[in-house]
């Protein structure tokens, strides 16, 4: 079983002094840090606080697969936009998994400066195997891609 | 000659996943990250597009002096506001220096977490060697000090 | 013309507490922090001093494509090697670029926990515009290629 | 009660290209770093395995009060000796703390380029409460501070 949706997740924000290095451009990366953040932020938007209802029910999200290709550079404030999709809701008998899309607009530059694709299991924290999550979770992302 | 404000410039944001270490806190050095945030913040907010006024004329901004008080911890998710001050601007015949205090509050604890104090000096970029700043600059700090 | 090599370059060292996450691992990203070390050190190892000769010669190394998969966690002192292999040096009429992979190698806990590639191009620091390089660095990583 | 002792540790390595910001030097805050890293590397030298005997036994060592003062810029591939000293182990009814000092002299322009202080406590890692430590641990460090 597999969901997907069309629709996309977006944050904005101002590229940091620190995010930056010597060639005077955001470091490769940190572009996968910007990703996380807009997931982050994704959770938070449907009502889960972020990444805080995985972590307090003993979720973890390990990234499995991650991939970016670098299109044009990001410099110190140059302001972006990180757009989220879900690609994929993967199900088996034993994991979830989210597949997720990102692109990463310079909207100072007018220019998209990167794109990537993130793969996740969901895991038990500590025993660090595979996990299934409540179908309220699942329904929450679905009724956000319904939203219009 | 040297001026300060009692005046303070305040930013929020939301404490992202990387920006905790292994204990599920917020890592010290991190508190130095968001009290640089607030600084560029600050001046981008009076008109000098963050650090890229400074990086596009040659100046540095490097660190002279920095502490920081931990008072309670910092966890993901957790929302929290960075209060800068301008305690003072220096200025001696051969360099400009900013002493800032900075005050983190964490709002989902309601609790303050974190005190700080950081010295920089205007440096030439590329001889690091001190250097004045034009009046025009002050001038917008001591009138964003002076906006009610 | 390409060249390739079956020789591989090694990096040994312990994961800082900092390089791990709320999770007890080492954050995704820097994984790819970790690759960026080998290749540093290969580039110190065949004489450049790291990256300085490319910083002092105005050239930049952008990352034009990257990905990683990862196969087990690393967690705070766990002993890593990081393997980095040239797996081709391009060059068109334009420019120049390499293409590495890399392995980590658990050595706590005799796992491997990644894999992956990175490609760069050679570009002029300033004008971020494809630049050429000189033979004799061409001619040291191939010297390197064939020491015993 | 309180020990100190005027033997110090030592770590070197080369600065990453990451560490450094637009600025071309090390962004300040990972000075921080540096000294946590000597102080996992002391850890380890003593048989503690790093930091892994603390997280292993639910110990956290949160900081309380850090400074650093800047003297000489720091760049990428200058090699660097970071040099802690105990200067106090603290122990009161309720907790123990250790309060330690770091220089960080570049190797490679032969200067002083920071001097810090840093003061931790010991907690229960999930409690954040105040907690005493094995006498066997508090040996291990003096039987170290009496190693010629």
């Amino acid at each position: 079983m597999s969901r997907s949706t069309q629709k996309t997740f977006k944050i904005r924000f101002f590229v940091d002094f620190v995010d930056a290095d010597p060639g005077g451009v955001v470091h490769f990366s940190n572009y996968f840090r910007f990703f996380e953040r807009a997931e982050q932020e994704f959770y938070r938007s449907i009502g889960l606080g972020g990444f805080s209802w995985f972590i307090q029910n003993n979720y973890g999200l390990p990234r499995v697969k991650v991939s970016c290709t670098y299109k044009s550079p990001l410099r110190v404030d140059d302001e972006i936009e990180v757009e989220l999709k879900i690609e994929k809701i993967g199900r088996t008998s034993i994991h979830y998994s989210f597949h997720y899309s990102f692109t990463i607009h310079n909207l100072t530059t007018q220019k998209i400066c990167g794109t990537g694709e993130v793969t996740v299991v969901l895991v038990d924290l500590k025993k660090w195997q595979p996990l299934g999550i409540p179908d309220t979770i699942i329904k929450k992302i679905e009724t956000w891609s319904k939203r219009v």
